[in-house]
């Protein structure tokens, strides 16, 4: 997943002020040209379909997208990916990731977004995705694909490594080694001015700048050929395991008790809720290394109300857990609620969502071609 | 380019016994099922578009594509493609290109590669071939790529090496590197049974088997995905360079006196024969590693008579060198003449090419699209 991270600005801080700030290159010295046809901004994202997503999906990633929805220019695109492509970098289950792919499309519908203002499409319905990696791998040196680091750690999770020193090397494919090349050109095919990426995934969007700005130089014209993608750095919040509030919420968890699901009922939030690990300290406080349990029902809180953890954990001052994860429980409730009732409904309108992904791809190739004839024409393919 | 070898049968002898023989693979359990929906063989091959093509290609490669399509059975499906993607993985000048991928496509047309019995097609055209590329990549241990070899030795050359020991791997490409898995992907998207490629190429066509089976065992159903592709092998000739008879005649070599392309006028042909490294033995005998030049003579006679070489020398046994490179002169220029004149012909008729071209990715995609749908439902992306 392409998530975002929680460094820097916030949304609407962004949204302001930087709609014309260019990120700075370490490694271009080209004039950059972030300009659209129209002048806006062209941000992308993707999200791979491996299972329903998790709060922690929800906070860190896809209520971002809503809002940058909400509050793009009229003058801007946007481009939502569901990476089906990349999830087969793992060994999935077809008949589940058919379903996961699916039942994404619908969480997102569910969510907000709305595919009339966003392209909304399944990454694995433009093939001008892979010949695109196709060009740009024969510009990518062997060697900064070894130095990316994700692939280790991905290697690692899918073997239940500790550490990545413990990766046998041998077992790793070329899809999951070549990887940030699929994903420079999932974005370079729209020519994307700007991504919204979590810190893990720095390094790969500055393979994507590599990647557009030696095209630039390797195949110069009158015109430059990529804008130099940005990262879009826009607030997110960490949520950690419900059990082992050390590390991130995942759905590679085996305790399904350890995370809020988009599709859990009232009823399966209230246990996992009060099942949480908290601590045996009296009184709340916001305290993430000494109290790591209660921050994160804090943060949960605080990213329901749209308020500052410290904040919230203020009013809680004199209370205790029962009291806190009450209302955790209630506004999770009140958040899910309609993105649940509206998933549930939508996942069984599979001519409605066949018909969104159909002209969800049609736009997104509508944009790509452009871009991929260009390219053609530029390395000689004619 | 995928050329083809000289071991074993000749291509008549090959026609005729083998249409039903399966070749033996040492990776696979899987049941071999070579047929197609027809019960024809699948042949396919393809050429990279770097150049007008000389001697050593027509001899080596592309006039058996004309004899594997007068032989073929009714039934049996050719599809020949000019791969443009394999070509960019070495630099490549943009408009020189352009016009290699053109006047390639007229050379096989003046060669005798007729349309309406072959699909004739250019790789880039056909989409289908970088989708089932990413997808066999999810299946590709990176080190069964590091343990080919060619990319060791087309780097060296592009790098003007010596040998292979001398190549600074960090200048190693992904293209270069993945490539063998994009001529998997070439051959596979056909579910092609038989391959005619050249002894370099033995190794790819392992990988391509090896993928295929691959798929087979982790995608099963019913029925078999992908037939093992067999290497088809065919006589070819080997044509050594004029001034240099120790290596092969080569596009890359600086001395143009070297080779003749299949657009040498009478008279280039016959100057570059005149001036052809020889010897300065008395009378003339087949001796390919005392007298390489003079051997190389008698080849290029031979292949133009359809002779063996040394049949051919024993009829100069008593003659000189002189008289022999006249003879190969008229011979060449005999074999030449046509299908030169019908290049300079078709290479500017611009309208009749795209369309052929157009015609021929149609019927490429018709092909492909049928094992893409198939390949997409057993991975789970439907």
């Amino acid at each position: 997943m392409f998530s975002y991270s929680s460094k820097h600005f916030t949304l609407d801080h962004f949204v302001r002020s930087t709609r014309r700030t260019f990120c700075t290159s370490r490694t271009s010295s080209v004039t950059r040209d972030t300009s659209t046809k129209k002048g806006g901004k062209v941000i992308f994202s993707g999200i791979q379909p491996t299972g329903v997503p998790h709060l922690g999906n929800y906070l860190g990633a896809l209520s971002n997208w809503v809002k940058l929805q909400r509050n793009a220019a009229p003058e801007d695109d946007l481009v939502f990916s569901i990476v089906g492509w990349h999830a087969l970098t793992l060994p999935q289950d077809p008949k589940t990731l058919a379903s996961s792919r699916s039942d994404l499309l619908a969480t997102l519908l569910a969510i907000g977004i709305d595919p009339n203002r966003s392209v909304v499409f399944h990454q694995d319905d433009n093939q001008d995705h892979t010949e695109l990696a196709w060009l740009l791998s024969c510009l990518t040196p062997v060697g900064k694909l070894r130095r990316m680091t994700t692939w280790k750690s991905r290697l690692a999770t899918s073997r239940n490594a500790n550490d990545e020193s413990e990766v046998d090397e041998s077992l790793l494919n070329t899809g999951l080694f070549t990887y940030p090349v699929l994903q420079a050109a999932d974005i370079l095919a729209y020519r994307a001015t700007h991504v919204p990426v979590g810190e893990d995934q720095t390094q790969h969007l500055e393979l994507s700048r590599d990647l557009a700005d030696i095209f630039n130089r390797t195949f110069k014209s009158k015109t430059l050929m990529f804008p130099l993608p940005c990262q879009l750095n826009t607030p997110s919040r960490r949520i950690l395991s419900l059990k082992d509030p050390t590390s991130k919420m995942s759905k590679s968890s085996p305790d399904i008790q350890s995370r809020i699901l988009l599709t859990d009922s009232a009823t399966q939030i209230r246990a996992k809720i009060r099942a949480a690990v908290t601590d045996s300290v009296v009184g709340i406080t916001f305290d993430p290394v000494g109290r790591p349990g209660t921050a994160n029902l804090l943060t949960i809180l605080a990213a329901c109300t749209d308020e500052e953890a410290a904040d919230v954990a203020r009013r809680y001052e004199a209370k205790g857990h029962g009291h806190l994860k009450a209302d955790v429980v209630d506004a999770l409730e009140e958040m899910i609620k309609g993105p649940r009732d509206a998933f549930e409904r939508l996942r069984h309108e599979s001519a409605y969502l066949s018909q969104v992904a159909k002209d969800g791809a049609e736009k997104a190739k509508a944009r790509s071609n452009i871009t991929l004839r260009e390219v053609r024409t530029r390395v000689g393919l004619i």
